[in-house]
């Protein structure tokens, strides 16, 4: 063990749930599958170490592992359990190189849990960061392949025993689009592997720190919880996260398009917000929040809601007519606000080219808290 | 060079071509853009030698080469040239062996020429046979795959250097539904290769002797044409084919259903068949032919449309109201019959469970000449 990483407990699990689902942003998944697993792994003498980005020699290679499909899909289709696995020993048998550790391609959601479960069944450390610092839909998606990733070999699985690898793919955009179709075509709940990243790269292309971030919203969460604290106060209060607009949905529109989940939810204003209508508009995870008709907050900065009362983060298929939300942003990594980012992960970048990216914070509407 | 094989020469070329059109049955492409490249090659010293199946030591492999996707694509969007060499490459490099030549999986339509252009680049023989003894749409409906061929590891390229590798397949049929959405992807033009197959195999499994049948199809009605004889005459003459209807067209339909040609063609009978009406239903080929209701030729068995007065082979897209045909029918190699072969290319795998298989020439309608 480093002495300056740390052993991944199994009270650990359910914090690192909790705030990855927060980090979701209303997407990525459900981790709670994916946690029971790698409970039950821990239980029977796995241990699973979470070192710093700088742990690494430079020259070693790190796996980017996940889960791709529906994430509606995957809480129904239970999948095998090891199809990241196999998507990793796929992707090291066509590169011809074994990696030294594993690390999430996005801390929002499920995809949090995935590389832990593969390390765990690999007997493998992960690293304390990712490539979003949150959730989005697609894989290109990621710090590590906008920095320049090489788009393959990459691997899929499934629960069946199949296993496709994209041994030469032209671009990360691509990519997406072959994993996509075969994710369908194996029930939409698979496993993937990325190409294998040189530690050097990932030290400085990954958002840092990430995995202790969302363990500590968790524990943030389950603490007030516990103390019947104000559950999105101590969020706020304890990260670097505001709230940006609290009230009631009073409409939700959400249809499945290309394999997303696309809408938006309308909410009325309540305290310091009454008489203010807020829009959110979605592609799986939150994507841009108006307040009035000026917007307040787009990607890549978070867009979180909240549960007003029990502060659980709500996922983009639990969202309902009634439900009283605190709406809370959280600034993205800077690595995620560069130009080579916001043509990636940009407003833009998800059918808003009329909205130029600011900051979280900088906008003018005045509409916010 | 083999004292028991050939060297494909120029002049064969358009021979081979047209042959393997007619065994086409409706479907399998057009070989003509196939059959410029290698002639290319050929002019530039590239020399192609075909061997009969049992030409080669048994332990050596034989790689199946193909184009895939939609036929009337491929005709309009050429292709690189060399995507059948690099998905072989890949295929090669996974299983870890090397091919000692070459064999096609359909030798009706375009993938009679492939494996020879595959070839010529590849500096490999092509084997005297094929997978088929004329076309299927699908992949899994090739005598290799019918008696035991491995699913995998098999491969796809683009021309743009895409190579996905379907590295563990559970089955033909998954390898059919992965290959056939990347192939969509890839703009419904690629090319394929299939795991390696050991020669003692291909001896016992392929159907023998296609590429010379093909060639001696082509040039029966090249020097027919030359001699001003009557093509369909000679045909019918000089193999095994026979005369099953003859008349005009009075009615296509034809629409494109999950990336295939599905419809059917009404003949009104003339001359022997004045008074009787053909029915052709097809799926890219030729499926049934019933005559006044009864069935005469199925699948597997070749139904094959010749424009009366040419002879010309007549292609499903190229079906039109007022064109005289002469419907003859071939016997499907034995191989082709046995009760595991019926399972993947009987009526029943095409749509018609109501149709028990009976072999050309067997059923009691009587309304053949």
């Amino acid at each position: 063990m480093s002495p300056r990483g740390f052993i991944l407990e199994e009270r650990d699990l359910l914090a690192l749930s909790l705030g990855a689902a927060l980090l979701g942003t209303g997407g990525g998944g459900n981790p709670y599958i994916g946690m029971l697993r790698t409970r039950e792994l821990l239980r029977k003498g796995a241990s699973v170490e979470v070192l710093p980005l700088d742990a690494l020699p430079p020259d070693v290679y790190v796996g980017e592992v996940g889960g791709i499909g529906a994430p509606v899909v995957s809480a129904e289709k239970i999948k095998q359990g090891e199809e990241c696995l196999r998507a990793l020993r796929a992707v090291e048998a066509t590169a011809g190189v074994r990696v030294s550790a594993l690390i999430s391609c996005e801390i929002g959601g499920a995809n949090a849990m995935e590389p832990v479960l593969t390390a765990a069944q690999a007997g493998l450390p992960v690293l304390d960061g990712d490539g979003m610092g949150r959730a989005f839909p697609e894989l290109q998606m990621t710090t590590f392949f906008i920095y320049g990733q090489s788009a393959s070999p990459g691997a899929i699985a499934d629960d069946k025993g199949n296993v496709v690898v994209f041994k030469d793919v032209v671009d990360m955009y691509w990519l997406e689009r072959f994993a996509r179709q075969i994710a369908v075509q194996m029930g939409a709940a698979a496993g993937f592997c990325t190409s294998p990243i040189r530690a050097d790269f990932v030290r400085r292309n990954a958002i840092p720190g990430t995995v202790t971030q969302a363990l500590e919203i968790g524990r943030t969460i389950l603490d007030a919880r516990a103390r019947r604290l104000d559950v999105v106060d101590r969020v706020v209060a304890t990260t670097d996260a505001s709230v940006l607009f609290t009230g009631k949905i009073i409409d939700v529109r959400r249809e499945l398009k290309g394999g997303f989940a696309v809408g938006h939810v309308i909410v009325a204003g309540d305290g310091q917000n009454a008489g203010c209508e807020g829009r959110i508009a979605i592609q799986n995870e939150n994507l841009v929040l108006w307040v009035d008709g000026g917007v307040v907050a787009m990607v890549p900065d978070l867009i979180i809601n909240l549960e007003r009362d029990t502060g659980e983060p709500i996922t983009t298929e639990m969202l309902r007519y009634g439900q009283r939300l605190a709406v809370i942003g959280l600034p993205a990594h800077p690595l995620m606000r560069t130009a080579a980012a916001l043509e990636v992960v940009g407003p833009a970048a998800f059918g808003y080219p009329e909205i130029a990216y600011a900051p979280l914070g900088s906008t003018s509407t005045g509409t916010a808290p």
